[in-house]
């Protein structure tokens, strides 16, 4: 699977839209690989027909339509959203705005709601641990119409395999509901793999903590500072969900009920949550540096006490030796017959007086 | 007792959630072993009665329930709320909106206030220090519906002793009040509770002030730290209940009477002082940080002092002593009678000129 | 007088009160010894007439509440509020809601006005320097009602003494003006003595200052640090008060004139002032901090200079002395006749050489 | 191609205006030389015609203004405003405000839009890298008019290029639309190159980040505080814009569409983005210094060892070596056979110890 | 002329005030020596005529209400606001609120708008650059009359002569205006002298960032704290100007025409950037404290790598002639007769070998 460094590929292939109208499909993204593929869920409450779409057979964007057009509720999933083409033609097929097509491919996207007369258009994004514990970003559109949810994604891979479950299962309330709460499930689900990375973040954080205190290195600082952007990044397409959430539950749009709004309320509780969480992982990384710093300032300490404790023991007694070390002709206590052991008994007196003036200072 | 670690547990534990549906009721907190307890209080002006049910007798639910429908205002303060089942049939027993009874069982709740049309749901925190001297932090949730208050809480231990008291006392203004006054009293001994948090944070803040300044350590640095996120933590549960209180003030809900309100002012009034304390506690830790490291910074400068004086007078003497330890044939001072005297006379003169430049410099 | 430090016992007697139902009153100050007196002052424009009633002889409440009854201004002072019973019969006395007699004795109770009725009640804190010099924090109820203004004040000591004069001199504005005017006054009063609040602190900033750049010592951080809670607790006293004397000028009560509401303008003005000023002195707390970090830094580099240039200089002299103190058989300088001499010839060289690199670096 | 350094120029000339009427047209600009140029392009759906007029030619401005009248869309572009006399004569012939036609050349004016009753006055900064890879900063004011978009600019470089292509392609969606989508599109690129503006920033975080790590100098602290400023720089131009589109976007003035609003939101919300995005860029330059203090800590740790080691080491040796150095006459172990070798046991055996105390410590 | 330290000054002379009624005239300025002299300047489209009253001959004061009464434009101007019974002569005269006669001479006054009936008052701080290149602050206060402006400075420097220069060019815009104009135009010039303060300050700021770089001492960081201050003491002269003249162009009085709000408008875009600048400057100022420390900290090292070069160095080669100094009667090497040039071999290529390592790790 494709890794990614959100930021820096970001930035750097911004340039690639700059000067083309506005409107126009441009994807930015680095799943540039993957192919589209269409898979389709219908459902009322008492069938469910699950389908998949070869988009590349013309004539399939219109069976695509179709879907729209019957009274029970389809989930149309487009996986791979690389193929602008393709994904112009959808946007004029389902009659959508092109500037909601451009924000559907357009990763840098960051998350907004927008409606329009017949539709409602969400941009999002999906941040989950993948297989291989690593934080993934993925870029995803969900256009509610009647009777129809259209979810547009980067990759195979999404937060949604709970929601399909319950879909499945034929007691879900998901079935006896209308596209609105399909919508809302969609959300719900992103929002709470959202709690997932904060976990993972928070262990992140858990584990430079036990590295600061055991061995703290240059790398350590490196990786703090590493965090603390990670977390800005998340943060960036994180903490605007909240305020949409709060949009969708104040509309007057036809197309959500009042009966969703209620689950959007609850929904937006846990936003609020993980806001708050998000400003508890900002304020824990910056004391992290903070700590790391002041764990270099004991360090610091420590050898600084081991030299001076060397040198004011031992220097002292080298000059001791040293004067007795003179040539002088006439040194008289060089002829005293126990003279060298004299000298022994003063260094010693003095090394253990030293010892306890660095013990009453606390320094060994 | 069971003794916890807020944070790390309750984020570890954030998955068993993940992709449920909404409304489903699941318990998170750690307080798994306690079974569930009802104790019932049923008051008037003129008498009052306790009683307890075993909730795992059958058709025990109905009498619960029966004690809502009686004219004189029941507590109904359910211990123990992981039992899930349980929980949930309750919920349906007294028509709680299933996120109702979801939120109630729900330890990572942050503080909400839900008005809906027969009942106010309230899901808050209890902190307080219990016998062992250890902060707590308890879940809890109080539905307020007509002439009964529902309480579920984790634990046998809670902040309400004074309330019964109160409420036994047959002169107590409880016992002439509708439940509107038993909700606001039962939030009014929460948030009284919480003073006493606050004392104990800034009881730790003098302790941990008094070994920055007596006995440094590496350790110091860590519980400095420890403390600031303890308070991030409390602040999370605490900060939002004035805002909740405010809400309950502005209410128009039929539930809550207008002398309610008054008293209600007056508890948010103490919110108020609690979220100042909170903010003056947290800059207060930060300053902790601060001082601990110039008191590093002074250790380390006075640890340079003594090795700068030792080396500073005895590297000099040391050079002297050397130069007549010097073997060249022609060395006209050491044939000198008083040689070695005078050398000593030079070393003494020296170490007294070092000793005034540092005494000058105020290292001494 | 009792000297007091605020916090500290503040937060210790907290827990008198937990547990307790609202509207208990309770005295948590330290000025326990202080016996109530009461001291009446009665004025028209024509008259003016002072005395003390003893509240320890019955029936002399009724005598106080006489005043109120007639139509001339009434000034009653009440000092020594930790007669919590005699407390809470003149509050019924006066008709007060129970909440606004608990609060006129809560010492705890941050600034507030509430208004009621027939009066409008105010908590503020009188903050001035006694004749030791020393920052006195005393707590304050003012009751506007209809001709009567009830203060309830702590100690005898208070701000109030420049109200009084201007009270007897039959010209003064207050003699011609309504109950309202003599509380407005009250409250200039007490905001005219945070500006020399708000000097003592200056003034205790620029000693801390020198004293930084004289002699630094790890007291003097302690210092700083004490300066910097004493500033959050007196901020926490003073910058409620002008959101306060906000409400009074927009409030409709019939007990507020038009009039004194322009007077209560230009109070409100000096409470932005004092408020800007409050969190100026703030600033420069932090920047003292800041200073006193890169006093010891600079003091840490020339402790490191004066070790260097010593160990420098002498290190290389004692490895050449050092080599002609060795006893090898054929050492051919030490032959030389003027071998010695060569030798001082050289090290004279080098601690020049040395010298002048360390003039060059600027180190000496 | 002239170099400026915004700040500092642009504060040393402020004199200049000060004392001057408001209205008075000043240019404080660096790009003095430039001489007035203007191009016009006028067209409609089916034409487009490209012309350049001699402003130093009588009677031509009369030409410009008749552009103005004729119903198809005109873009005057005049280059170059350093020519006080002949801008306040356009201003004039286009019947613009003073206050715009002074607006319009002050380069100091930070970001605005004014409506008139007859045009919309906005003053932008074009921030743009140019071929030298140097940022640059010009000042730009558009004018919407009826059918007519008048634009003043510094020089010759624009980030116009792309909407002129689009503009002389008769497909393009400009060339269908009324002045005030020219209007938009100009904006539109400006904020576009805003994104370049930032990811140059970005790069500059990177490479001085990777100096941090590998060889971090004074130059490089310098560097970081230079970037500080130049973000802080960068903000005051951009950042503003979001506020005036904004603006725009709720205006009622008959000059804008409906039609156009829609795509002005989609610019809002790019400058949403941007505004994110410097915040973040913010954080990281501030983070970086704290990278580099970081960093010397370590580098001083490591410095502090290394003459740990060599002193704790030689010290004692040194000691040893003295104590045999003496001249004492009766010193036992100097006449052992093996004395000399057992000493060098000795020592080797310390030097060993020592070495191993040091790797306990982890410090080789 | 006086120079001034605004703060200590400032906040010492306060208690001057402390209990005096409100309203009571009292100049805390240190401008006590100046003589109040009054300039006039009356103008109408056609004539400019310019007088000076003594303002010690009684009756005068009658004279200078005359000019108020006059249908021409009159602008008053008094110098010298320490003779406070002559102010407040002049405010009766002139019918002001003494609230606002005592706002005119308090120089401790924050900038204040005030709107009567009759009159519209503010006060505010001239700040500008004397020509001894020193920031002056001056209290000022400016009454707009129907048909006069009443202006009172405390010296005889002012920032005025630009708008006196364009009064008295009949061609000037003042001269076909009402007084709400000349209001006007004395604001703006004041606010255009703000520019010089800032441009006066980043010189400052560049001075000592230059020393920061070059040669930083204790006395920068010194400089840096002060610089700091300064900033903060602008900042609250200058920081509410905005806000007032916002009060300005959102009035109803009848004294400010819709015309002039236009020109306010302008000036309220200069307070806006002034403000920016402000913020600017500030956290350059913080920044600069910053790069002290990293300066210190690098100068720290440098120390430290000499400290740790030499001693690494001749430590070792010190015991190793300390070695062959030993009087054994039994060391073989002794004996060899190249045994010295040997250990010289050996100390050249220690020493050269340290060389190198200390050139590998950069030190050198």
């Amino acid at each position: 699977m494709a890794k990614k460094k959100p930021t820096q590929k970001r930035q750097s292939q911004r340039h690639l839209k700059t000067g083309k109208s506005p409107g126009t499909v441009t994807y930015f993204g680095n799943r540039v690989g993957v192919r589209s593929i269409v898979n389709i869920m219908e459902y009322d409450k008492q069938d469910i027909k699950e389908s998949a779409i070869d988009v590349y057979t013309p004539s399939n964007l219109q069976k695509m339509v179709a879907y729209k057009e019957s009274p029970s509720i389809s989930w149309i999933n487009v996986i791979g959203i690389s193929d602008e083409g393709f994904i112009e033609n959808l946007g004029q097929a389902f009659a959508l705005n092109p500037l909601s097509t451009e924000d559907a491919v357009n990763t840098h996207q960051r998350p907004k709601v927008d409606e329009y007369e017949n539709y409602i258009f969400g941009s999002f994004k999906m941040l989950y641990i993948n297989a291989d514990n690593e934080l993934v970003t993925e870029h995803l559109a969900i256009v509610l119409m009647e009777n129809t949810v259209l979810v547009l994604q980067e990759m195979k891979e999404d937060v949604f395999n709970s929601v399909r479950e319950r879909a499945r299962a034929s007691t879900g309330r998901i079935r006896a509901k209308k596209a609105d709460y399909l919508f809302f499930a969609l959300l719900d689900a992103i929002i709470d793999n959202y709690f997932l990375v904060l976990e993972y973040v928070n262990h992140k954080i858990d584990v430079l903590e036990e590295e600061v205190y055991d061995d703290p290195s240059n790398k350590t600082a490196h990786d703090i500072q590493e965090l603390k952007k990670e977390i800005l990044r998340i943060r960036r397409n994180i903490y605007p969900v909240k305020e949409l959430i709060s949009k969708l539950i104040d509309t007057e749009h036809h197309l959500i009920s009042k009966d969703t709004k209620l689950f959007l309320r609850d929904t937006m509780d846990h936003c609020t949550e993980i806001n708050e969480s998000l400003n508890i992982l900002r304020e824990m990384s910056m004391s992290l540096m903070e700590m790391y710093m002041s764990n270099m300032s004991n360090k610091m300490n420590e050898v600084m006490k081991v030299l001076t404790i060397m040198a004011s023991i031992f220097i002292p007694l080298t000059f001791i030796v040293g004067v007795y070390g003179m040539n002088f002709e006439n040194i008289p206590e060089l002829q005293y017959q126990n003279g060298y052991f004299y000298v022994w008994g003063l260094m010693i007196a003095i090394f253990i007086g030293l010892l306890f003036y660095f013990k009453r200072k606390k320094w060994i």
